[in-house]
């Protein structure tokens, strides 16, 4: 039985000696280990919080101090010091703790949503409104030097910088990586901070009176006169953020657990708001993930707890773009491509080996890199721009106003669209296929399986004067399925029987629909299946169909408000085609986290579900009772 | 006959002496001004970029060399230099110059978006491209202090820091000011380089050199080696971009035409990416500007050239809305109000007078306003954020994740939002009724006169777990129109005859639906007129009338794909209403600029078009030749 059992909130990590906290500190960290080997999750981050963490649930009192975690999945450690250790077991799995922060597990969390670079808004909204109540209460927020590189960042730095009234405390995590090293200008800056001589000196300091000490607590540092002269010294405003007029302290190592403690007791009695500069290293404590070059363990597949070696993985979706791309960029030298710090997530990696010099990383900074994409076009490449599907929300206004106003050719590439499940709410890919309809001029393809990846990412790279989009799933492609025939655009993938129901299925609920067929011609009901490829515009040949069919039903994995479905059905109306129409998309509202399996049965995306409620339809339409029997243990 | 009658191409201006550019810039001036104090326009941002817009082009090479206007408001200098000035008497106006750079008006145009902040990235993009064709092709990106508080010029920078190769020339047209002053720790650090001792001395310099060399040119600079000596120190990082590892130099005066040539040489000469500091002043060589302490003319209605007096102008919708805020502000101490720099346009002046304390200015910066809205309301607020619908789109993601996944009761408030007309297709708000539909929990209203803005905000701030918007267009609000029933949440305006016609009428379209309705009961066809009041969600009391009548009409002055009447259709047809549909919207296009009333009619949206349409739809219902004579004269 270790100390985590004893910890059921924060206060009791008071009472825990350095020793103590050092055990615990190990404790924490092979049990996440152990965890994510086996539920998968976020591991590298997590092990590079593990004494800042406890620092600040030491200094601050969560949940009248607020803690706001930056992306939200190096929050496991805040889990376990926070009530949720017995159940941390069934992490990301249904029903289980969430891989973020999640109001409904405690009154710890507070920001839910994935996306980054949002914390510091928070915390300055949040600081405001107790400056405003009158309330004492300490915000925290805890950010990554990758974050940093994100506009939203610094939108907030600029207006906390005049917040003097804020009791905010901002620990810049800085690990010098996103998922890989962090890029650009604010890295350079960081770097200079980072080997700032006092912070050797201090650290160097503060070791040597700690030895001479026995069991130094959090009093017996504030007792330590030249160590508080040292770091009273760095509380100054220094290099980028001195320009802004912002405090700061550091750079203090993040993994000495005193250190920490030390540096976050100076800034919360300084009143405002301050930065604490915070180095730490994802891995920290787990040889496998320090020594993992690509990612340090960011959020690796199951592994072996003692190699570190991972499963191997079945080729994904993911991989089959890569191989695309490198090909498209063999043939054609006006390609380049685009990441949001997701080199390798997005698959882009061997293209950047290969063409290291038409490829550009822009940090985590989704705005920039699609009117950048908009100034490549204009200045005569082809952009592809490969981001999550999730993320693309952050630059609509730039897809919009930046490219598609200047009819710019760039391909958005967007991985893990539609159900994603595991990472909760806000990673699901479910939006893109409604916002993006509004875009004039933009086509947009969701291709079935991998032969038409290739296919349709092809025609997208020819399109010169229009943004294209390509969207795909997470996880495996699906075995291809072959067309029977073209109708205009569109692939035929199924004609059986009488024209009574048309299903028209996008992207990954292809495979879905053809075997929703096989259910209903098995029940005699005549159906055709047809793939649009591309669903942005409305194919004109899918709109005779429509009207040449008894049903129509469309099916999509993205949400049913305004998506491929609702246009569908928008233009069938404005045509005067009036076939009953049935559409079938995810429900309107945020997903619990789940395996996308499950997710997809449990919101009726399942062939089986599909099959019934068509027969349903189908019997009403005859205006009777089904003379076909419905088979209601398919 | 001036200076200008001369210029055809920017060529062309490097013949003239400095004498000769001074009269240039005098007529330039002479002719904004009175341009724009008939048609209307950008007058104070344009008056401080004539020295400045002339030293770019005498020093590149447009269009070789790119030239890219952040927000392209003040593009006007550069119009005239650019074979525009003999049609500049028809800025703004239906087929005439258009009030932002066009490609469709010359090639020395390029980025048409009037959002602001987004220069960078497209210089970024172009300058790379360049690189990647070895073009040795020079990008002028000109973005003003305000614009820097926007998270992506802060992505832009970030990666332009490392951009070595790019031939890139940033001028930072520092005027202290966006709409208002500049806010934050970005002004702060403006004004630490700005009064940097070196600027006084290298100008004091520059200037005593000059009045010792009569006719001075671009030539006779180099000559002055004091003055190079003088200004190659500056070319040094300096400040907030020396941490990025940014070059610098500056700062210029801006209204030094020499000082900024010999600025931009240097910078042109770098070949790397290089900042220029200009200082300038909005409204410079125009008193009545220079005086004018709200904004400097940043946007005047018409005024008198002689004494800049505006004529007197009668309240429009901003102005209800600032009443009505400050009253809720009275009533309620929990709201707080948030502007991304634009506090006098959407009406936040008088509250943030009388309450400064809960009144926040938070900079070009939509992602920061919308995310500490959220940090806000969870600390106990109830934000009102007021942005021009057109600007929503910046924060969508902030939206969706931020506000509505952690149900957060914020308003917002959309000024400016359907057809705007005279700026073009950037700032027409013809997108928030559709992308918003996605968004789950949120409530969306639309009030069609004063009387329903003050009750729907009232209504929308009350809602305290989930985010609400009210949204209403530019210029002056119709005449009260009554309602004569209620029917669920929604107000039956009209109610004449049969049930043949259901018009579902959004917002500023009731009174125009209430004229149209007296023109269908005039020839005998039955209309109800109904005001959903609250468009999101679909009212089923709607879905009700819809069932009762033989055909439904939506009008709403917003894009018709994925909008109030696509929402409408969609939950119809879920709800198995069947009864035949017409869907009156914008066209899913990006529109010329015009009046709001002159792009109503072309496209369809006054009512003498829509009683037709709906004339010959009830026709063709009756399945023969009409008995109702239609009136193609009305």
């Amino acid at each position: 039985m270790g100390h985590l059992d004893s910890i059921a909130s924060p206060r009791d990590l008071r009472g825990l000696s350095a020793e103590q906290l050092d055990e615990l500190a190990a404790e924490i960290r092979d049990l996440m280990i152990r965890t994510v080997a086996t539920n998968t999750g976020h591991l590298g981050p997590n092990l590079g919080v593990v004494e800042l963490t406890l620092a600040i649930h030491r200094v601050f009192d969560s949940p009248y101090d607020r803690v706001v975690f930056d992306t939200g999945h190096q929050s496991y450690v805040h889990k376990l010091v926070t009530g949720r250790h017995a159940d941390f077991g069934t992490l990301r799995k249904e029903g289980g703790v969430s891989g973020y922060p999640s109001q409904a597990e405690s009154e710890h969390d507070i920001v839910e949503n994935s996306h980054a670079s949002t914390s510091l808004s928070y915390a300055d909204g949040l600081a405001k409104a107790y400056a405003i109540r009158g309330e004492d209460r300490h915000v925290v927020a805890v950010i990554g030097d990758g974050a940093l590189t994100g506009g939203m960042a610094w939108e907030a730095l600029n207006n906390i910088a005049i917040a003097r009234s804020s009791r905010l405390v901002i620990v810049v995590n800085d690990n010098e990586r996103s998922y890989t090293p962090t890029i650009g200008g604010l890295a350079t800056a960081l770097t200079s901070l980072r080997t700032n001589p006092r912070y050797e000196q201090v650290l160097d300091l503060v070791k040597k009176r700690l030895n001479q000490v026995p069991g130094v607590g959090h009093a017996a540092y504030d007792a330590l006169h030249a160590v508080k002269k040292g770091m009273k010294d760095a509380l100054a405003p220094q290099g980028l953020f001195e320009d802004l007029g912002l405090k700061y302290v550091g750079p203090v190592d993040g993994h000495d657990q005193a250190a920490m403690e030390h540096a976050l007791t100076q800034a919360k009695r300084f009143g405002g708001p301050v930065i604490v500069h915070a180095i730490t290293r994802k891995g920290q404590g787990y040889d496998p993930a320090m020594r993992h070059e690509a990612d340090q363990f960011h959020a690796p597949g199951p592994f072996d707890v003692q190699t570190g070696a991972e499963k191997p993985k079945g080729k994904i979706w993911t991989d089959h773009f890569s191989e695309a791309i490198v090909e498209l960029g063999e043939r054609r030298d006006d390609i380049v491509a685009i990441t949001a710090a997701m080199m390798h997530p997005v698959g882009l990696d061997v293209f950047a080996q290969r063409f290291p010099e038409r490829t550009f990383d822009v940090g985590i900074a989704e705005q920039h890199a699609v009117t950048s994409a908009a100034g490549l076009a204009m200045g005569g490449l082809h952009p592809v721009f490969a981001v999550y599907a999730t993320f693309l929300n952050r630059a609509f206004d730039q897809v919009l106003m930046d490219v598609a106003l200047h009819r710019c050719g760039v391909t958005f590439v967007l991985d893990r669209s539609g159900v994603t499940g595991d990472d909760g709410a806000s990673h699901n890919g479910m939006w893109d296929m409604s916002i993006l309809q509004v875009v004039p001029g933009l086509r947009l393809a969701a291709p079935r399986d991998v032969t038409r990846l290739r296919e349709l990412l092809d025609e997208a790279v020819l399109v010169d004067d229009a943004p294209t989009v390509v969207r795909f799933p997470k996880g495996p492609p699906p075995t291809d399925v072959p067309a029977i025939d073209r109708a205009g655009n569109a692939d035929v993938l199924v004609r059986e029987g009488a024209h009574d129901v048309l299903i028209v299925a996008v992207g990954s609920m292809c495979t879905t629909a053809v075997e929703v067929a096989s259910r209903l011609t098995a029940q005699g009901i005549g159906v055709t299946v047809v793939d649009p490829r591309w669903v942005k515009p409305v194919d004109p040949a899918i709109v005779e169909l429509a009207r040449e069919h008894r049903l129509v039903v469309s099916v999509e994995d993205n949400g049913r408000v305004g998506g491929c479905g609702a246009a569908l059905l928008q233009t069938l109306n404005d045509e005067g085609v009036r076939t009953p129409f049935r559409l079938h998309g995810i429900p309107q509202e945020f997903l619990d986290h789940a395996k996308r399996d499950v997710i997809l049965a449990r919101i009726g995306l399942d062939a089986q579900t599909l099959a019934r409620g068509i027969v349903e339809d189908v019997t009403a339409l005859d205006g009777e009772p089904a003379s076909i029997e419905v088979d209601h243990t398919a």
